[in-house]
């Protein structure tokens, strides 16, 4: 990332701040000091820690670097709160951070009042480097608001009681999912990564040519009731499918379905942000890692007549001329979900390719041509993870709202799937 | 343990059990939501899991199988805070104890109120077994009072801020330690563990006759200036003074000082429950492993001119006439910690074998001859550790004043150190 | 891989398998039983399993399916030899491989004869298919070859005597390294992969087209005296240039050199299939991990104005009118080693594209546009690995000659290094 | 230990020398260079590091340290084949003992001529306490011959063809088992551990009473069919009868039998150095761990009205006066294994005391009262390994015929059961 051309006005960016910061403090309302503090594994963060390290954030790369006369709220946050930002020095190690019980959820709620006020300030009179910093921030933060979600969904699983942190409206979902058609893409040589004006991290350049092969992808993502035919195919109970280090995974994790699924006399469960609730035949399938997304994958192609997962550069084509804000996506505290897909407003018969599911895609997490990782600190933030990891594109019903783009890329290795993810195919032809 | 003779009547025993419950609950007022739920380490409970699991121990084995009338405070529970009671059913996988943000502190709290008010209904009108049990039950609670405060300690201690549970008295000590004397002990047959009235742990029984061969014992316990000067000898710097086991200890764990010292510019500092602090020579040194406390020996023995730790007949031969109940032991909500060893009270010269800190032996942890564990559920409870462990006597500044007797037999892994465990010399003679 | 159209006549194929064959047990000839008994670790195998898991190929997919009167020289080796042919039937855990000390190396060598000889019998009527298949055996043994020399060094380095697997021709290097040239590649549209007549594995097709940015070629790979210049300049003593995971693996495994170096007061010294000896600074640096060669790449970057790696299709691009069976390939059994690179022979101006040392790109190893994988049990030899590993290309000083070609894929784990891995640069230009 | 008392002149001790030293050769001889050079686990080492490490005591202590002009057989291999002692220096690891195909078998056994031509020059004119170095060395040996035999025993078990060693001469055993009789002890003070003249290590001192309570001993060892019996009756299913660090232990490693035991459609088979063969009801039970031994005896407490393990003081007692070189030890290289019990011919009734199986007891392997370990690097060799571990008694079918005495005192971890472990009860009368 870094200062990227900026098309905000002060005023709005900190309009927009407000609105971010809000948010982020909305969604721990429903915790407890204790439920905040808890750490469930090392990927995971506490709560306590996202709402500080985003404050941690605003007030390193920008209070103390572009203000004059601002004073730490505590000298001793810069050690607990930094992330992974080597250049910033010495930092408490990412297994232990389950175990600072204190500063308490309430002042770190307070350290969070003493930044924004600070920032309030200090908004005026920013200088350009200053306002791409905030603006970054704030995307950063918006990050940190579906990992808080997604780490807390964990956390609770986590629990015997498996509570609930926020009960779902009861509403009747559609009981049978559209039919998958298999949509057209343009092949040849076409632009992906972000270019021109507006933010964007800096994985995402530089925008240059992509060259497709003749493929088309489906008009919708895989639903449960589909996963449950893979499941009930034998989909897990051998190595046909899967990659050499997948099938090492589900044996090694005795993994037999998507995360938090478990199975009773009334037949699938799944836990999620509003508890224990049935799983719905035609939402579409989440918590699921890169692994079973290609396994799934392989046993549609043999099924389906061709099915592979679509690459980073198909995707992100298609959803080009797509509204990116739109769909399931977070707009306030929830217990939000996936929910089933409709029919497509685009007229390309794409549906949800924005919100809902995170869609895992064949293209490992590398290096654009020509990218140049942005200076300083923050610089640190994307280029070092470029291994071992897979691209995911479209967000999901837990990325808040006006955070995503088609360039944007996320990241994660093939076996982690405590977020929203699911897959959508896609086929030569 | 079970049922021992009841040496008490029902309205004494109503009386001892609201002492010991309150001190629980007053141990636990300086505690955040936050602070109770955490577990620093597998071998470590958080603080609302000592409260809740004392509470279900007489919910469970007094209320649920003594009266008629009880409903339990919640049916979770049992699962939630059962330790070890394979006869009790499946309980919660001791390492996960620290992920559990739900019940809160409030509401554990509550089950305490619950289940006390139960006890204090049923209280006359349970028979002798159940008045055993009742007795049983709290001096089980003692023994979590003692670890809610070892673990609270060790909590703290991974938090960099490094908190203070309670801050202590600005009290000046002492500046210079007894100096040892060796108290000849009497050698020949000599009657240990318990017999007769009162309450005794199953693994206390049966009294017994023991051969001691000619032995002295130290006056006092080793104090911190002692041990640095074993440290300075480069005590930790080679194999030379350690068991096998505990060498591979020293290199795999990298250790160079008991736990929670730290050096700085201006010496060695320890951590405790009143924080940060600077080590006091005089002081007994505490937190070392069964291993290091074997090195130190070693270290003595050929410094000193004859050395070795004490085996636990001896121990107890030598403390049989002293007061169980005297010296530095926990009364109330404190910062404790051990404190300079002053001229002893008893004739026989020996200065705090009671309270202060934990005297590693020599011994085993194995039964004595034709000991037979106590039966049902609650038998489970000493037998079955009976291997891998070594004996400590005497008890801590930890130990609820009241729990301690010559005869008690506390026990742990060589290498564990965070009770607040020390040792006192002993030699042939 | 799978049956290619067949270019060789059974005659030609069967002299290539002599050949073959005797090349691998030429290999062998300085090991001793105890030698091609061990295995070092996981990644590496004994030298009896390359021979026997070589046979059992061709007793498997030959002699047992495309012939009708064979019989096995014994019905046990299927479980040993079998590698990682899930649809062959359970086999012998990997990690286990080096616990059989029976059958002998000699009883091993038997089996190689008479498999051997079966084939002789065989060969002139054997079909297309099991021709194929003879094929694919003989590549399938030439990357044994190399596994067989790579695991023997990894094992020899274990022993504290640092035996010497054959010596080496005393020949004075050249005392200096050609000057790096960067080559400029063409832009735009070129096809890569595997196409037309002659062998390949199925992961090199099919051939399609590539888009390529402008970019240079260095004219030779980095040198040890370059990587010593890395060391010394800080190279693995801090994060910046180093990816995450990386930086992890640095740290944990304690790495500051390539595998098998050591300095002592003479300077630094490498361990090689010829002993303990002298790095020579103008030799390529082999045994480096992804991770290395990245962090490199990185440091080059900062200090050359412009480096990174090579992408496999500006590799393959570049190699594509260039020898493949030239320069420092196996050819009989000796101490090989990379040599010094010479002026290049083409005309591109690029020193040693094949032999000498495997070239590490910047491409994660995932499958072509329209790759399919190849039927049965042989077909699960490339598809399902391709997660988590990178692109290799060129063939190294242990690649059998005749062996290697411009699209093939090698692959490993980014921090894998037991391979003579090596690297060179590119830039974006 | 160290010097002992000499009872031998030096001429019997270098007949015993030859006797000792050829039959560690003659264990060797169906071991192919490959056989001897694995390391099955960490717990086991090559034969021919027993091989090569007792020659290398021979030449350390007693060639190196008692004679002017000796020169080494190799100046690497004190550091190849020291064990544990960590005076002596640097030691190659453990855990890397079986990579070391080199030097070879032959090499190794030259190697044993070497010490052993030297010895036969120097014996003459060793003075005594290099006569006493020369005696511990033949028991040292001893020791290691048994732990070659266990240790083949473990390695070819690991291979899937399950070699035999040797095969086993066929000689149909009793059918049926002895009747357990409870032979009543001694109660009161008796003297135990080594006094007065002959060889014994310095963990077996000094002679001291101790105090025994009434009990009885089982005349012969529990059996292959009550074994059976045990697990049956669900022995292995469930908590109730094991100590808590053995019940993890029967979950980690999902035991279900003694080791080398599976289970066909003809019965529980066991694996053996004569190959795998049926087990044979009558036989001792043999390949237990203190754990298992544990729990068999809580078992049989309940059903037998009466069990427990013996203490080390009560074997010793009854053993006193039995014969120690009699029964079922090692004399020949052969396919030893453990044989039915026959009719003792002591008076006492106690058959099998010495030989057959080691006798677990319920005593932790820790020093005795006055207990001094002996000086220098040989002193290393007993007393740092007092901690953790069981004591057995009396030897058993691996054990070379004229090392077992009363007094030995053989230790374990209680998890451990590659040496011919097995059990006799005791109960409290």
């Amino acid at each position: 990332m870094g200062a990227r051309p900026i098309a905000l006005s002060a005023e709005d960016l900190l309009a927009r701040y407000r609105a971010v910061r809000g948010l982020t403090t909305a969604l721990a309302h429903p915790l407890s000091d204790a439920d905040a503090t808890l750490q469930s594994m090392e990927d995971a963060s506490p709560a306590k820690w996202h709402l500080a390290h985003t404050s941690w954030f605003f007030e390193t790369f920008i209070l103390r670097d572009h203000t004059t006369d601002y004073s730490a709220f505590d000298d001793d946050y810069a050690f607990l709160f930094n992330s992974y930002y080597e250049a910033e020095g010495p930092r408490h190690a990412r297994g232990q951070r389950g175990l600072i019980s204190r500063p308490s959820l309430d002042q770190l709620l307070a350290y969070r009042s003493h930044v924004d006020a600070a920032i309030e300030v200090a908004a005026g009179s920013l200088n350009e480097t200053a306002l791409g910093l905030l603006e970054l921030g704030l995307h950063h933060e918006q990050q940190h608001q579906e990992l808080l979600l997604t780490d807390i969904k964990h956390l609770f699983a986590q629990n015997p009681l498996l509570p609930v942190y926020m009960p779902a409206d009861a509403v009747a979902p559609p009981d049978t999912a559209l039919e998958i058609l298999w949509i057209k893409g343009p092949a040849g040589i076409h632009p992906i990564g972000h270019g021109g004006a507006g933010f964007a991290f800096d994985c995402e350049t530089p925008r240059h040519d992509a060259l497709l092969a003749p493929f088309a992808l489906a008009s919708r993502t895989v639903t449960n009731g589909e996963w449950i035919e893979f499941i009930e195919d034998g989909g897990y109970a051998g190595a046909q499918y899967w990659l050499s280090d997948g099938w090492a995974w589900v044996q090694g994790e005795a993994i037999d379905a998507p995360l938090y699924w478990q199975k009773d006399d009334s037949g699938w469960q799944r836990f999620g942000l509003d508890g224990l609730q049935p799983v719905i035949l035609a939402e579409p399938v989440t918590h699921i890692s890169l692994y079973e997304a290609d396994a799934f994958a392989s046993w549609a192609d043999a099924k389906w007549s061709g099915a592979r997962l679509p690459t980073e550069a198909e995707w992100e084509v298609m959803a080009a001329a797509l509204q990116a804000d739109g769909g399931n996506q977070l707009s306030k505290a929830a217990a939000i979900r996936p929910t089933v897909s409709s029919m497509p407003a685009n007229a390309g018969g794409l549906s949800d390719m924005f919100g809902n599911v995170w869609e895992w895609t064949g293209s490992a997490y590398r290096p654009y041509p020509g990218f140049r990782a942005a200076r300083g600190a923050v610089g640190e933030y994307n280029g070092k993870f470029m291994s071992g990891q897979f691209v995911l594109k479209g967000g999901s019903c837990a990325t808040p709202r006006g955070h995503m783009r088609a360039s944007y890329r996320n990241f994660f290795y093939p076996h982690q799937r405590w977020q929203f993810t699911g897959l959508r195919l896609a086929r030569d032809i």
